[in-house]
């Protein structure tokens, strides 16, 4: 991509914003806000988000989702069915068209529950596991720390249906390691935390949180078994535990619920077991946060100059500066990049050289190229690495091993 | 994927719908109703989606759009200073949460203009052309007609920003032509027809109209020319005009506007131009309805057994069916011919022959692959093409040679 046709407003100056995130994001011209815990996502936050799903989108599949999405609108009636429609604690955080009888979907139990139903009537056809990536709403009063608690946001919701509570507490477990990919994937020391059941369930369910010191959460995490309790839980931890825990703050990256046969049961949806008794179906919930999983990225990756995201969520791999007024040489290298399969920007503004330095480290290249008289003096290019775990090494390489060595440096965990 | 482990809730028997694409799309597992006007999008048509959408994206990057998320939550303020939070014609379609002060994003021209002010202070800075896939909300009073008509629809819309009038004209042109080579890709016969700028504006604006018998405007067109007028506008024809024209009835499935400078104008966004002069800056818009062209896609092209799409958009560009019991063969296909980059469902389910070719000429896979005891004998596989321009052809083939075949194709437009 030429950075000329490719919308990339970052900025000298950025009014103070509530968090690290917002901060950096913002400066770099990854977000904008558009009101309190609503953000337009721009171009480059756009790339990074679609990297993000496809890690989540892989791992779903991998233990048999299959994606949907369904609207955020929800009628009314339905919500009547749950009970969830005059409850205190939904109808705080909902966003409604009184009028016209919606809910703006905080939340998917209750339509994947009847449109599944539509379809499930013998243990033959379960399980079915359901997952989206869509946009909530929610009408958080506290709405704060950028990505981290937006009231719009996006979110990968997962939902299964089982015969028996033991098969749902199977694909719990499953799910669970798949959690557990995603967030290696991406970087993150993501550790599973007993919680309770919150407004969804009565049961415990399990929170993965990511050690933050500006994350709202406070949990007390097992460094050795990478778990640990929540708050809300921690009366029913023993003095051992208390001991092998380190109390720290952090932030929910993903929940897993345990649901029982609530919802289905709320809409009369049941099947039919190999003897012709009809049963209850027991169903769980499976959520991770998108954007707030960009605003994590950006809180624990980034120093003075700016964002060092890891390699396989920037939005670009690499981008190239030409300071030879001539640009030949930084085509061409733009030119390879991209046919070797690196994701490249070209900038070729008519910048100074020294803003084109600022604005790379800004929005974090992980890899910055620079051809420069100097360097073409000796058929060199200048590699400089800032990923996420690297230090910001410079070193001349010849032009035409540019390309062999960004796959190396880029196949590299 | 295997069919076991992909949700396709086709069903024999369907409710009444109020038309082709509801009815089909429902039948065949691609969607679901969940209120009037709002429709879960199921793992096929989300598949289907995704491509249609790659398409938009490969042609709006190439006119130098870059793409974006923007916010649904829209704040009263914004609407207030553009004039259209007591606008009635905006009131009765847009879904508001009044205690919140918030409406559901219909259309996005007040974000994008405030956004972009934030950034672009010079004539340097400009164009500025932003688009999103965007889910959009209006209280349609007639919601109908499937996804041809929804209250909750996915949709991309483009905004463009210029210095003059001049160069606002030669980028809607260029949209214009954009418009044409996704449609055509899409194998759509879209006429670009003068319109009203409705709501919107006070200029002409184009919209893009495919014939449909079972669409719900109605619009002269010109075959010869692939243009035509709305009825909006055709008092405007000429005598000669008219009698070149067929009036016919249609969907239409983009529009392009000139927005003047009326948005930047509201929120004080203007430019410094070479001069140091302060100028007011042109805005266009420019929509495609992408659940909407999935529905008039489905329209157009089915028959008595299902849906016959195109295979550049189909789910899935290949079925294997294999009634040997064993499923070796079937297997093996289904790896060589993924591993061959064709998108293939392997039809694993214990069902009877009869309706698995039911459900796959209902789902209406582009190819259907059948191995059975009699073709296994000749070391060969049945292979039937349904695309959407293709008769039902039958024929049997060497097993070693599908993949070399499908691909051949596939590659024929």
């Amino acid at each position: 991509m030429r950075r000329s046709q490719f919308y990339i407003p970052t900025r000298r100056e950025v009014a103070a914003q509530d968090s690290i995130n917002a901060y950096l994001l913002t400066k770099a011209g990854y977000i904008s806000q558009i009101a309190a815990g609503a953000y337009a996502l721009l171009p480059l936050a756009v790339r990074s988000l679609h990297k993000i799903e496809q890690i989540i989108r892989e791992e779903m599949d991998a233990i048999g989702g299959s994606e949907v999405v369904f609207t955020a609108l929800q009628p009314q009636e339905t919500w009547e069915k749950s009970g969830r429609w005059d409850d205190p604690n939904f109808r705080q955080i909902v966003y409604r068209d009184e009028e016209a009888g919606m809910t703006f979907g905080a939340t998917h139990e209750e339509p994947m529950a009847i449109i599944v139903k539509e379809k499930v009537q013998s243990y033959r056809e379960l399980p079915v596991i359901l997952y989206q990536f869509q946009t909530k709403f929610r009408k958080e009063l506290r709405a704060k720390s950028g990505l981290l608690r937006g009231r719009e946001f996006r979110m990968k919701d997962l939902y299964s249906f089982h015969a028996t509570e033991k098969e749902h507490q199977a694909f719990y477990e499953k799910c669970a390691a798949a959690y557990g990919r995603v967030f290696t994937r991406l970087g993150l020391n993501a550790y599973r935390v007993k919680a309770s059941g919150g407004v969804f369930s009565t049961e415990f369910s399990d929170e993965f949180q990511v050690p933050c010191p500006t994350g709202e959460d406070e949990v007390w995490l097992d460094h050795t078994e990478m778990t640990g309790f929540n708050t809300e839980v921690e009366e029913s931890m023993t003095n051992e535990q208390k001991k092998s825990h380190e109390r720290v703050r952090s932030v929910e990256v993903g929940n897993i619920f345990h649901l029982g046969t609530k919802y289905p049961d709320a809409f009369d949806f049941k099947y039919l077991d190999a003897d012709g008794a009809r049963k209850s179906i027991y169903m769980g919930s499976y959520g991770i946060g998108i954007t707030r999983l960009l605003g994590v990225l950006a809180e624990l990756n980034n120093d003075e100059h700016g964002l060092r995201l890891p390699a396989v969520i920037a939005p670009f791999q690499c981008v190239v500066i030409d300071l030879t007024g001539e640009g030949v040489t930084g085509q061409k290298l733009y030119a390879e990049l991209t046919a070797a399969g690196i994701e490249t920007l070209y900038d070729d503004r008519d910048e100074p050289a020294g803003s084109k330095f600022a604005d790379a480290d800004l929005v974090g290249f992980p890899v910055r190229l620079v051809y420069s008289q100097k360097t073409a003096q000796e058929g060199k290019v200048e590699l400089k690495i800032r990923g996420a775990a690297a230090v910001d090494d410079v070193e001349l390489i010849p032009v035409e091993e540019v390309a062999d060595r960004i796959s190396k440096i880029l196949a590299t965990p």
